[in-house]
Formats: C-alpha cells, sequence, structure tokens
C-alpha cells in the first residue's frame, strides 16, 4: 500500500458523533500523530462528505492509512462494515459501506459509539489493562459498554452493552426502546425537566443547587444518585466487573457523584470474600470513541477482526 | 495415562448439587457411557467421599477419564481448580483442591454450577450453537449463566452470571446478596409464601390454581411471570442473546409460563430490525451441569483451558 514518502505508517480513527465528527492518527505504538474535532449539521448526509475531505486531506499529506476504524452511533452489522440499524437521526448512514464510500483499499472496521468508547478507555485511558469493565456514559440519555474476560461484548445484534435500558421500576412508564422505569430514565438529562418538576432542564445546575444546600434539589439528586447505584450494582452481578467507569456530561458533577455513588453502593454491592469494584471516572473524554476506532484499526491487522478483542 | 484394558477413553463430568451428585461419562464424540446419580446429605463433607468413591469405581471399570470437570454451587477460583467462595453449604468445599483431593494427574477444571448447565446446554441441549445466549434457572431462588460472541461470561471474581440478582423495584427490600427488590424475590420459590400472603409454597400449585381459573392465583401468577418478562428484557438489552433458555423446576409450568411471558415480553422487548428474542424450554433437566462439566473437561484437552469457550 502506498505511503506518501516521509511519514511513518499510521492508523485512523473516526468517530461519528451526535454534532462532531473526530478524527485520530496514531502510530504502530499507539503514539498521537494529530487529531481534529469539526462540527456538522445533521442535514443531507453533510456528515458523510465531511469525513470524505478529512480522510482525503490526511491521505494527501500522509498517504493512506494502514487501517481504519469507524465508530458511530447505532447497532453494527454483523461484518462490522456498516452500521445496520439507526433510526431518527443521520439519514443515510443505515447500511452505508465505508469502504466503498470512502474507496479504501480494505475493509473499514464500523463500531458501535460505545463499544468504541470503551475500546478507547481500555486501550489507553481510566480502564487500561482492566479485563472485566464496563463504562456507563452518563449524558441526554445513558450509554454503555462491557469488557467481560477480555472481549468487548457485542451479542447477536450488536447491541450488547445497551446498560442504560435496564428496568429499576417496573411499574413506572416505558423509555424510548420499551422498558419500563430504566436506568436512563432515572438519571440521564432527558427525564430531567419530568424529574424535577420542570425546575432544571441541566443536571450542572441541579447539582450546584444540592451542593449550595437547596434541600429539594439535593433530595432529587441523591436520588438519581441512587438509582444510578442501584443500576450499576445489578449490573455487577450480571458482569463482574473489576472497575466500573462513568463518562459523558453528569460524571462531570466530580465528587458530588462519586461521593454519593459509592456510599450508596456500598449499602448494596454484593462483595464475595470481601472483594469491591471501584468506580472510576473515564478520562478520554469525547475522544474516546476516536481512540476507539483506532485501536480497532490496529486489531483489525493483528487477526482480531470480527472479534473485537481488547 | 493409564486406562483399564479394553474400555475406549472418556471424559467425566461431575455435577455436586444441592442433594444430589451427578456423573456423566462421555467419549471424545460426545456421546454417553454412562452416568450416575446418587443423593447425599449436607454433613461433614459427605459429598466429597461419595465424589471420590464414584470417581474411584468409574477407575476400577475404565481406567483414569482422559480429563475431569467438576460442577459446583459457589464461585470457582481464577485458576479453576477449586470454588473460591461458597458461604452457608457444604463446609468444606471452598478452596478445596479437586486434582489433590482425587489424586488425579491433571488439573480438574472446577466451574460454577450454573456456567456449568448453560455450557452443557450450548453443546447438547436448548442452547446448542448459539453464540449468543443466556439461560435463567427458575428454583428456590434463580440462577443464571450467559454466552455472548461464544465466551462464557466468567468475570473479575467468578460471579458474572448472576442473573437473579437484577434490581426489578428498587424501592424494594434487599435480597440475600444486597439487591433490591430482585428477579429472584419476584419468582423465586423462596419468597412465595410472602408473596401469597401465606397460601402458597410451592409454584406448582399457585400454577395449578392459577390454570383452573382462582382469581388470586391468576394474579399473583401474571404478576410474577410479567416481572420475569420484564427482568429478562432488561437482560436482553445487556446481553443481547438471540434465545434465553428458561430451566429449573418453574419452567416446568410449560405453556403457562411461555405463553404468558412471551405475550409480556412482547409489549416490552426491543426488537431492532424487526428482530426479537426465542425463549426456550431447557432441554437437559437436572443434567446440564454435568453434561456442561464433561464438556469442559473436553474442552480442557484442546486448548481452552481457562477460556471456557463453548
Amino acid at each position: 500500500m502506498n505511503t506518501a514518502s516521509g511519514t511513518e505508517p499510521y492508523f485512523l480513527g473516526i468517530d461519528l458523533g451526535g454534532s462532531r465528527i473526530k478524527t485520530v492518527a496514531v502510530n504502530a505504538v499507539g503514539q498521537t500523530l494529530e487529531q481534529e474535532s469539526i462540527p456538522f449539521e445533521d442535514r443531507e448526509m453533510e456528515w458523510a462528505g465531511r469525513i470524505q475531505e478529512m480522510v482525503l486531506d490526511l491521505r494527501m499529506r500522509r498517504g493512506w492509512p494502514v487501517a481504519i476504524g469507524l465508530s458511530a452511533p447505532g447497532l453494527a452489522a454483523r461484518d462490522a462494515r456498516s452500521i445496520m440499524h439507526m433510526p431518527g437521526r443521520l439519514r443515510g448512514l443505515e447500511g452505508l459501506d465505508w469502504q466503498q464510500y470512502l474507496g479504501f483499499p480494505k475493509p473499514i472496521f464500523v463500531l458501535n459509539d460505545a463499544h468504541s468508547a470503551l475500546l478507547g478507555e481500555a486501550w489507553i485511558g481510566a480502564a487500561q489493562g482492566l479485563e472485566n469493565v464496563f463504562m456507563l456514559t452518563l449524558g441526554t440519555g445513558v450509554g454503555g459498554a462491557a469488557i467481560v474476560d477480555g472481549h468487548l461484548l457485542r451479542g447477536h445484534l450488536g447491541r450488547a452493552g445497551h446498560l442504560g435500558h435496564i428496568t429499576l421500576d417496573s411499574s413506572a412508564k416505558n423509555d424510548d426502546v420499551g422498558t419500563p422505569g430504566s436506568l436512563e430514565m432515572a438519571i440521564g438529562n432527558k427525564t430531567l425537566r419530568e424529574r424535577s418538576q420542570g425546575r432544571y432542564t441541566s443536571t450542572e445546575a441541579l447539582v450546584r443547587d444540592a451542593r449550595h444546600g437547596d434541600l429539594p434539589a439535593k433530595a432529587l439528586w441523591q436520588d438519581s444518585v441512587r438509582s444510578l447505584a442501584i443500576g450499576i450494582n445489578s449490573l455487577i452481578n450480571v458482569l463482574d466487573p473489576e472497575a466500573v467507569i462513568l463518562g459523558g456530561g453528569i460524571a462531570q458533577a466530580g465528587p458530588d457523584l462519586f461521593e454519593w455513588l459509592t456510599e450508596t453502593l456500598q449499602r448494596h454491592e454484593w462483595c464475595p470474600a470481601g472483594l469491591g469494584v471501584r468506580i472510576l471516572p473515564a478520562s478520554l473524554g469525547d475522544l474516546a470513541g476516536a481512540y476507539g476506532a483506532a485501536r480497532q484499526a490496529i486489531l483489525s491487522q493483528s487477526g482480531n477482526v470480527g472479534t473485537v478483542s481488547c
């Protein structure tokens, strides 16, 4: 494969987010050569054109990468060449064959964005070196992914790790995918207005008021964090991690989140032989997906295509 | 390794249950050569002596097996040579090194009983050939195990797959391991007396009355099965199986369980691209654990020691 003269071989990770596209170029030992982040509007496949331009620009300067990984919302197809299911947003993404679209000479490994973020954190972030770990991304909704026994869980339809869609209150109403009283509904920003009787639209404001001693705010925040603890407790019994990684905007609350969460979790967690689970903040921020995609690109060259090991 | 003359090489699966020990001897292609089931009392390690006698008897008649797998309650140690955590019952089991105890010339692969049962079902039972499947054993409590992307989930402490310990009602009281309002509490026999205000101690009797039109019995049974459906729905979003296997005494209820369960699940299940999950009865009954242990014995000879693939 031709690379531009004078440049070293590199691997490209692309992350198609909700409103930004991030790319990271890394060398074979994982050093970052460059990264980029650009905004886009979700109309007429603008995102696809932007990605094409970014890849072309890189190719002009560095030649083709050795391999490309691409992270995007939705469920990745079994052959990992496209996103097979992404209703509602990013029209045109479903079924788009990225190798063909970008004219790349090899298959491009396409991953679900939450899977990719955990792969990134497990590579060079908060989950580095952990063989049993799951991640929750606390934002508008609650996303998730899990690595068990060293394997990133993909599942039959690429849906494994939708950890926000577990029930905590079976008598409550259904969430977007039909799950009653889900973890996502208990702590995601999308229900905050309803949970606060219209008082809040941002968890940041809620946490600030709670910290300053506003009693209703404190009660609501503690209740939300208790729900998160109960959800994590369930997931610990299912997935048996060594650590749990929390990312997304709500995880920025820092001690206001982690202290109350840990205290609540300790009241419920089954600690066989006295061994508990660590709760850690994610460390790669919004670059986790791009790094995970780059990691998958590297793995795809070492006989790991299709297994998504870490 | 010496085998008695005139007998073919065989693999031995041993399942130490709550009140019975089951063994199965299979040949290299998985054909059953013989099986045995004997009762024991849980006192002074009677179970250990019984297993020793059973193995000695087999050895006299067939020589040593090529490999031995052993399934038991509790969490298997990371090196799979013993059960490392089993409080309350089977005193003496924790830390017992089975290779040493039985004087076998190779390591004996020790598995958690629920893990073993699913491995058995995935080998020659209801989950045969499935790469993404989980199993719930509905009895006194609710046990579980999961295979995702072809790997049996073991986890950091061997606890993965404790699927009965997920919360369905976060405001209810804690179960045995600290999980509030768990799936186990919603359908396991251990809470039936309480759930029925003292009227029932056996789910079989409850189901019979429900079938014959007793309205309170019907309401309670439907409520229990709805909880099971909600729990399965959560687990589908986490583990993304192709099918769910139900075993244990309560699964004997047949259509009284499966029809209402399927109907309720359909009201909640997220079916991406219209694809739903099949709910199937287990097919190996109480021999699943012994077959799973035998399967693990075979796998341990083909380079799969420690990975517990299926």
